[in-house]
C-alpha cells in the first residue's frame, strides 16, 4: 500500500512507447495493494493502473495472474484487464521489477459495507466462481492447511501480543490440519476478497481487485473468508443478518452442496486461523521498508473463538 | 508523500454532503505532498484532490495558502482551485485534521526537464510573481536568513554525513546573513519551485501545486530556487544552457532590474544554504512516523560550494 520503488515521467514515456494507449496525461503513485508499488495513470485513452510487482509476489506466478484477470474479465467478472504492448504481451520489466499496466477500475471500497453491499459482494463472488471455468492455469494456495505448520512454527512470541494467543493457534492447527474437509468442489478462487478489494459504484459492485492471493481451492472456503472480513462487527460481534445476506445472495448464483454447508463452520475456523497466523507473524516481524503498519492479529484472534463454539453453518445465517 | 490519516468512504460521503460537486466515484490515496495525507477524488462533475494537513502544515497559515491560491487561480495561473462548502468555506476539519478540497491539475512533473521546459517554467514563475499583486494575506519566510542561524545551531553531527559540513554551513551563514540584500522587489513567492511542484502537458507547464512554503519576499529568491532546483544535473554541473533559458525566458515576462541581477549570486548561495539546512537537520533528525526518506543533503552542498566561487550573474546564463 505505497510506492517502494520510483518511477520517473522519462521512464513512463519510454514505457509507453511500447503500447498503444496514447499519451500520458497524469501519473501518481497511490497507496493501494499488498507491498507493490501502484500508479494511477490517466492518458487521452483512458485511464490505468500501472503495478511494479515487489518481493511478497513471486515472478513465476505472474502469469497465472495475469492471466486469470483476462479469463475473468472476458466472461464478464469486472476485473483489472492487463493491457497488452504492440509485442501483445501484458508483462514488462520496469526498473528491474517485472510490471504490468491494467484498466483502471471505477468504484470505492468500504470500511463498514451494509447487508445489500454484502449480498452484491457476495452475488460477485459466486459469478467469479463460475467465471473461472476453463481456466487453463492453476496454483496451489500456499497459505492452505500445510502450511499454517510451518507459519506457527515460525512465530516466537505470540503471547506478547495477547496472552494465550499461542495455545488458541496450536489448539486450532492440529484439530483443523487433520479434520479439514477434502474433495469439496473447487476452482480457482479469490483468496483474499475482503472489502478493501471490492469496488462499489452506489450499492453495487463496480469491479474485484487485487487477486495476487488467487489460487485453487475448495469454493466454499472463498465464501469462508469472504464471511469473515465482510459480517463482524467492529466490537467483534457477528452481524447474523449480513451472514444471511452473503449466504442467500451466493446461493442465488451457484448453489451450495449439503457437504459444502456441512463444512462451512470448519473452513470459517480455517479462514481466520489462516489470517490470524498472517497477521501474528507480520505483528512480530515487521519489514523495516514496509510503508504501512501490520494488521491487528487480535481481530481474527476474536472471529476463531468465535467459530469455535459454532457447530452449524445456521449459526451464520444459513 | 503518503497517507498519514485515513478516510474511509463514509466519511467521505458526509463531507461530501456539504459541498456541491457530485457523487464520488474514485477515492485514492495518493504519494504526494510534504507530509500531508493527500486523496484523489473522482466524481461525476470532476476530479479533485482531498489535503488533510499534517502537522508540518500550521493552522494558522491555512488561510494565506486557501487565499493565495484562489487569488492566483482567478487571475490565471493554473493552480488547484480551492473548492467551497455550500456554506462557502474552503476550509473544513476531517478526522481532528484541518482539510480542503481543490481542483485536480492535470499533468506530470518531469525528473528531468529539457531546456524548453525550463523556459515555460521560468514563465509560469514571473507569471505567478505579477498575479500575486493586490492579495491582502501576507506570511513571513520562517525559513528566510533569520530562521537559518537557529537550524544550524540544531544541527549536530553533519559531518557524520559529509566530511566538512559544518564548516561549509558555518563559514556561509556569517556572511550570507550579515550580507544579505534588502529592498530588493518583493512580493508572494512560491518557494518550493522544484520540478516536483510542476506539471506538463506536453513541453507547456499545465499546473503550480502545492503552495505550502508560499511567503512573502524577494522576487529574485524565488527564482534563485528555481535555477538552483532545476538547472544543474544529476552530477552536480551547472547546466547554462537551462540557466538561460530559465533568465531569459523569465524576463520576458518580469523584467529583472540591475540591482536584482547583482544581488542574484548571493541568493543564489542563499538558496543552497535553506535547502541544504533542512535536508540536513531532516537527515540527522528523521522522522519515525515519516513515509519518506529523507533526502540527500549533499546535493546542496555540493551546489553551494558551486556557488561560493560565482561572481557575477553571467555565469548562470544572464
Amino acid at each position: 500500500m505505497a510506492v517502494y520503488t520510483e518511477v520517473s515521467f522519462e521512464d513512463l514515456e519510454r514505457l509507453l512507447e511500447r503500447y498503444d494507449i496514447g499519451q500520458p496525461l497524469s501519473f501518481k503513485g497511490i497507496a493501494e495493494g499488498i507491498e507493490n508499488s501502484n500508479f494511477y495513470l490517466q492518458t487521452d485513452r483512458g485511464a490505468f493502473i500501472l503495478t511494479l510487482y515487489e518481493k511478497r509476489v513471486h515472478a513465476e506466478d505472474l502469469p497465472f495472474f495475469i492471466g486469470l484477470m483476462e479469463h475473468l474479465a472476458e466472461r464478464g467478472v469486472h476485473c483489472p484487464l492487463p493491457v497488452k504492448t504492440r509485442d501483445g504481451t501484458a508483462l514488462v520489466t520496469l526498473n528491474r521489477r517485472n510490471a504490468a499496466i491494467v484498466t483502471f477500475l471505477t468504484g470505492i471500497a468500504l470500511r463498514r459495507p451494509d447487508a445489500a453491499h454484502c449480498a452484491s459482494a457476495a452475488r460477485t463472488l459466486a459469478n467469479l466462481h463460475k467465471a473461472q471455468a476453463g481456466f487453463a492455469l492453476s496454483r496451489r494456495n500456499a497459505l492452505g492447511p500445510s502450511g499454517w505448520r510451518p507459519l506457527a512454527e515460525a512465530i516466537h512470541g505470540a503471547d506478547k501480543i495477547e496472552d494465550g494467543l499461542t495455545a488458541l493457534i496450536n489448539g486450532s492447527l492440529d484439530e483443523l490440519v487433520t479434520g479439514w474437509p477434502a474433495h469439496l468442489p473447487a476452482g480457482v478462487i479469490h483468496a483474499d476478497f475482503f472489502p478493501d478489494n471490492v469496488l462499489f459504484v452506489g450499492n453495487e459492485v463496480g469491479g474485484v481487485i487485487d487477486f495476487y492471493f488467487a489460487c485453487n481451492d475448495a469454493f466454499v472456503y472463498d465464501l469462508a473468508i469472504m464471511l469473515n472480513s465482510w459480517c463482524f462487527e467492529l466490537d467483534g460481534s457477528f452481524n447474523i443478518t449480513k451472514g444471511q445476506a452473503v449466504i442467500n445472495a451466493y446461493r442465488q448464483q451457484r448453489p451450495l452442496s449439503e457437504e459444502e454447508i456441512a463444512a462451512l463452520p470448519v473452513l470459517m475456523r480455517g479462514a481466520a486461523l489462516r489470517f490470524l497466523l498472517t497477521r501474528t507473524y507480520d505483528w512480530l516481524n515487521p519489514d523495516p521498508n514496509a510503508l504501512v503498519r501490520p494488521k491487528d492479529p487480535r481481530e481474527y484472534a476474536k472471529k476463531l473463538r468465535f467459530h469455535n463454539k459454532v457447530r452449524h453453518a445456521r449459526e451464520y445465517g444459513l
